[in-house]
């Protein structure tokens, strides 16, 4: 067995891609990207670096169970942590670290978001195992996203000298969201790469650190490594999980640490943020258009149109057509339609707003 | 029983309103204007007059009978006259006229559009009032509309001297859709109307018209006539029908035919000719939006939101939702989704073009 674990982070909710995305359907469960859910491809795409789905762990929330397991088949059940509640990300490291070390002392871990695209796999796997031999000596180390634009939704990364001997570089510091005149400093600098929630490390490491800086974790970790040797290991998460410090790993333990390092990843990244970079990325005809198949397109330009309907029993056909219309994001769901130019695809926050105040909350 | 018999002429197709119209469910059929279907409006409109359901007839397609009766339960069977095959409005008007002589040999008849809007019906019912009293005297009359603009889509009637002793004006001709320069010529001299398609006359009056103008069409009137009194009238339909000549009433007799009288009507009418005058007809919010119940507008101004999809057997909700878009035409049914800007309304025609080259005959 191979001693790299992977951890995908798939707790995600989010609003920006209603209709498609709901409570019981995240981002990352969707596949906004290209023909495959977000969480499919991402663990796809480290498989050849675990060598099977025996290495691959699956954080995500009760409700989310049934859809990602359908999705996911090949994952074995031991490896889905079930969060009985939302504790942001340091809770759920914390428990996977302590999983992994026990099936392996000499365990890395890489820990991955669910719901990000990356173009050029080959080039995030040479990042991967850059990054690996980087915490194989002991740095807790993170991949950062090279910036194309001066992002304001983003932490970044400040980056320091080449570490001797190692694919990596020292990082100076985390910085948070930026505002506009700061990002455009950073990416004018050079200097800043965008912190993408990639973090590779020795599970050990990782221990010791939240030892040191949120010993109440490490306390839940070890109570919940007690009830494990019991074999009730669910039953204690179910209990302790809840009293657990809700903060993010970023902030909670590895700001905290020294020694962080660093490998810069140029792999065609994207958070798939909104409809508008669904549409960046998806496959468009000569119009520019996305659209599903056998959709009538007069005259249209660059919309973006999907087809989540559920298939029809019968063999009734059915057909979206496009006349003289430019620039639209188009959604279709079994229960809504909607219409938004891309330039405002932010906005469907609103729609979700207004559904949960006039208490269609199964809407959203 | 009252003289005075409607023939609502239904047998129409037209994809001006895809996909809402279909070959199986035309124009007439759909509440374009309203709530409640156009051919049930017109037939209510004219209720006051008909005196009953009994003094009215519907000419309509095999293919439309289902449809057509369930939307107007209290027609009497036998007042559904079912086209055997589509031959313009000369056969069917002339077997209307044989209808009702067999009926009442004093009958007067009105012809009247199915699929056409009327604001006012008070003063539409004014105007036919007056047309019946005019055919009463013997003329073959007609009602043009007061035009509105310079249409080219309409055929008119030149309007003459007021006829002595009636409430009508003597008909100088009827002109041929015309160009841009002659409608604008037309609407600037006030002597011209629009053939709404509207016809009031006594029955034997049309009978002897058609007997001098096209008497191929009472020959085969004759026959039916003759096979009606021995019990097999659908019989000698089906056979002679498709023999008549398939011209209009308009040019095939009436345009023939001295001591035409014309009544101008000032009643709000609308052929409903397109979605864009659909949305003019309609109930609009402060933001001139017309949607259905729930709909989330965000922004959005002047849509033309329709949902005809099937209500959904189980309690599951819907819904449709548009932000920031504008001047819109959206159209969900169960089998398709039509976006186009209401000024492009018209070009919904290519979709079906599309479709049926497509060989997707069954969304048309």
């Amino acid at each position: 067995m191979s001693d790299i674990f992977f951890l995908i982070l798939a707790g995600g909710a989010g609003t920006r891609f209603w209709p498609a995305s709901r409570a019981s359907r995240p981002k990352q469960l969707l596949p906004l990207s290209g023909a495959e859910p977000l969480i499919l491809e991402t663990a796809r795409r480290v498989l050849p670096l675990a060598l099977g789905w025996g290495n691959i762990l699956v954080a995500s929330g009760r409700h989310l169970v049934e859809p990602t397991s359908r999705i996911l088949p090949d994952l074995p059940k031991e490896n889905l942590l079930v969060e009985p509640v939302a504790r942001n990300t340091a809770p759920c490291i914390g428990w996977a670290v302590s999983t992994v070390l026990r099936r392996n002392p000499n365990a890395i871990l890489v820990v991955l978001p669910s719901d990000h695209h990356i173009g050029d796999p080959d080039g995030f796997r040479k990042a991967l195992r850059d990054a690996i031999a980087s915490a194989e000596r002991g740095a807790i180390t993170t991949i950062g996203i090279s910036p194309t634009h001066a992002e304001t939704g983003f932490g970044y990364i400040e980056v320091g000298d080449t570490i001797e001997g190692a694919p990596a570089r020292a990082v100076v510091r985390f910085v948070e969201k930026p505002n506009r005149e700061r990002a455009e400093e950073f990416v004018a600098s050079g200097r800043f790469l965008w912190n993408a929630g990639m973090f590779i490390f020795r599970a050990r490491d990782m221990l010791r650190a939240i030892e040191q800086h949120l010993p109440a974790l490490a306390q839940g970790m070890a109570a919940i490594d007690l009830a494990a040797a019991k074999g009730a290991e669910e039953e204690a998460v179910s209990k302790i999980f809840p009293t657990l410090p809700a903060v993010s790993i970023d902030k909670g333990v590895i700001e905290h640490t020294s020694g962080l390092a660093v490998v810069p990843g140029y792999f065609g990244w994207s958070d798939v943020g909104s409809w508008q970079s669904a549409w960046e990325l998806g496959e468009k005809d000569a119009a520019k258009n996305t659209s599903p198949k056998g959709a009538i397109l007069v005259e249209a330009y660059g919309n973006h149109v999907v087809d989540l309907r559920s298939p029809d029993p019968g063999p009734k056909k059915r057909v979206i057509a496009l006349v003289g219309v430019s620039d639209l994001v188009v959604v279709e769901t079994d229960d809504a339609l909607l219409i938004v130019p891309r330039e405002r695809a932010q906005d469907v926050r609103e729609v979700v707003d207004r559904l949960k105040k006039r208490g269609d909350e199964d809407l959203t």
